[in-house]
């Protein structure tokens, strides 16, 4: 019960677009458990796609494509169908009205070359496009199902959403892809894999897998099975191996992320947060403010790149900077101390560092930063050294700076909580 | 002469990675003008991977493939390679020195596991891994020349660098991809589209693709052929239309972003920026900021979420922001010129809006946001509404927050500039 997905676009080709469509129908798919054996992207050329379409049609049970839908002559989805799987392309009059009822919405006469999107091959249901004028196209050959969507990602989504998904729930037949993702940070995926050395024969059928992202490592765990409970059952068994191994790395599951679970633990603890920046420019800020709702703890930040913003916004003492440098731990103390102060904040964090790609020393080389936490404990700091370009840079110390709030406050005495 | 790119591995297929190593082989091909057919992704299975190596083999001259090359059972690439193209593996004594030499360097004695990765198929050439123990294959079968790569993108991209482009493009012959891309802001598509009506004609080898992106559309120009300067005077010609229809609606070429653009204008101008951010918390100055050297001209800023903070950290009076509301133009004026004065800046932009999805009235819907802009001139303020997502209405928003600075800096008198 295997599906495929076609992306149809010589543009897609051309390295500049990211391809939304095929990681959003493989997320899709994913969440209903559909193995995808296939995915492949294809240019606008007749033969070409002619191939893709036939050779889908031979291995999938399912097929769904996007692109090549549109009323211009490089638009060959439609003409494709029809030849490969010789179906007479036929006026659809319903779908030249609903074409006609868009533009006119819009206050213009549907050109002509738009009556080309009405043309249905003969035997196929029209899948209603709620975002634009191109329909879609769901058809039988032989024991696969085609669903052929438009290629704007809004449209495709909808489309995708409202009908492909739930037809496919409803007749696929399994066995099913079930999966778990255990969400980790500052554990290299070789320390990792040290650590569950033989765990894997505990659940021979969990295929375990690694996948580093911008700023942490995922483990996968993921099993087909015709057993959804079975398969949830051995999933357990090595996840529970997973949080042994990982610790308080590990900092979420499925789609959190980490400002999702630093927000979650300001909420239940009443807390407010402040922010006072300096080489990651406001990525700290945007990164908790990022998560819907975040106002009811996120109060704002200083982002104080120049040391007279520092001194200005943040009241950290032109000495300090001057003894121990714009980047150490005294300064990035002060920082943190000064927003909680000015912010009237619970907790600040603080973050003064080498971003690059120049400003580094033997001493003090790019990658290296000092994050400050003022609580109503105290103030703390700690200094890591992260790899990669400036904005992987920045991106990384900004995870990793909730990361060190997320630690901090989970741990925080029940005596400071609920306040 | 075309190139095909297969990249393997279960996980690309379960929707939670996103496929990078295909977008930046896409990328790399596109800049040395080589056209790519077919990127076919494929999991880690020997049917189907031995039916994809045989596929892009009878159709491209060139095949790429990440992935598979790891010391794991499910590392199937050497094996497929093995077998579908009838070339024995045999034990390179020097790649196993250098795997040895790798984790010895690491104190680590070779896993016996890791043998695997200095197998090679008779007559491949071996290309040298600098950043990971798995080695590259390079070998020819018929006319077809495949590189086979590991799957760690930093790993992948390294000898894609080193080896893989500037071997294509020596053996390549043409024809090759042309590409031009102007960058817009605040255009939709139909809207451009319409005003380029029959400049196709002017050149017709020339494409017009449309790409709608997080905060823009690009234009892109692009022509296969085999005279790259008649290419590039038929895409000069199209470029010239397109940029008379966009007017100032235009920010960049390639790959400009609206920061590099505005970083430029301000170091040019000898002038420095502040921001003052609410419901974009901190994006405005993490964008200004992800600009390598931006520490020339961003001095800082303040994110207030809160009113308290507004008042606080910029000095906005309590009784403005209870007489016209947090969202006002009168609070985005105040805020940019507390922050101007605040961080001693040249210039300084502020937003405040409603980033959603809760917060929204009719009088001020979700997406609804005023800029501010404080510059020696006086202080101005405009509205705009954009829709989508909370993450969506901040990257959309903060890059016209950008963009209405490099409007007024674009137009500054000479009189104010290079001071």
């Amino acid at each position: 019960m295997s599906a495929e997905i076609i992306t149809i676009g010589t543009e897609l080709l051309h390295g500049l677009v990211r391809n939304t469509n095929a990681d959003r129908i493989l997320d899709r798919l994913a969440e209903i458990g559909v193995e995808v054996t296939y995915q492949t992207t294809v240019g606008d050329d007749t033969a070409r796609l002619s191939d893709a379409f036939r050779a889908a049609g031979h291995r999938a049970r399912f097929v769904i494509t996007t692109g090549g839908l549109g009323p211009t002559p490089d638009d060959l989805t439609r003409k494709v169908v029809a030849t490969v799987f010789r179906r007479r392309l036929v006026l659809d009059e319903t779908v030249l009205a609903h074409i006609r009822a868009r533009f006119k919405a819009r206050g213009i006469d549907m050109p002509a070359i738009n009556e080309a999107q009405a043309l249905v091959p003969r035997g196929a249901r029209v899948i209603e496009n709620p975002r634009g004028t191109a329909p879609g196209l769901h058809f039988e050959h032989q024991e696969t199902d085609f669903f052929v969507l438009p290629g704007v990602p809004a449209e495709a989504d909808a489309m995708l959403a409202q009908y492909v998904i739930p037809s496919i729930k409803a007749t696929a037949a399994g066995p099913w892809i079930s999966r778990r993702v255990v969400r980790t940070i500052g554990l290299s995926e070789s320390v990792l894999a040290e650590r569950l050395i033989g765990v894997e024969g505990e659940a021979p059928d969990v295929m375990i897998g690694y996948l580093p992202h911008s700023y942490g490592l995922d483990v996968t765990l993921t099993v087909l099975a015709l057993d959804p409970s079975w398969a949830a059952e051995a999933i357990r068994r090595i996840e529970r191996r997973v949080i042994e191994a990982a610790g308080d790395h590990v900092y979420g599951f499925g789609r959190d992320t980490m400002a999702t679970v630093l927000g979650a633990l300001l909420v239940e603890q009443g807390r407010t947060i402040a922010t006072a920046e300096s080489f990651t420019a406001g990525g700290i800020g945007a990164n908790i403010a990022s998560v819907p709702g975040a106002s009811r703890y996120f109060l704002g930040g200083v982002t104080a790149y120049s040391n007279a913003a520092k001194t200005a916004l943040l009241g950290v003492k032109k000495a300090l900077i001057d003894k121990h440098g714009a980047v150490s731990a005294e300064v990035a103390e002060a920082m943190a101390a000064g927003a909680r102060e000015r912010f009237g904040a619970d907790i600040a964090i603080s973050s003064t560092g080498i971003a690059g790609p120049d400003g580094g020393t033997p001493e003090k080389p790019v990658g290296l930063f000092f994050l400050g936490l003022a609580t109503p404990e105290g103030v703390h700091s700690v200094h890591r050294q992260v790899g990669g370009e400036r904005e992987e840079i920045v991106v990384r110390s900004s995870a990793l700076a909730l990361d060190f709030v997320r630690r901090r406050v989970a741990q925080a005495p029940q005596a400071s909580r609920g306040k």
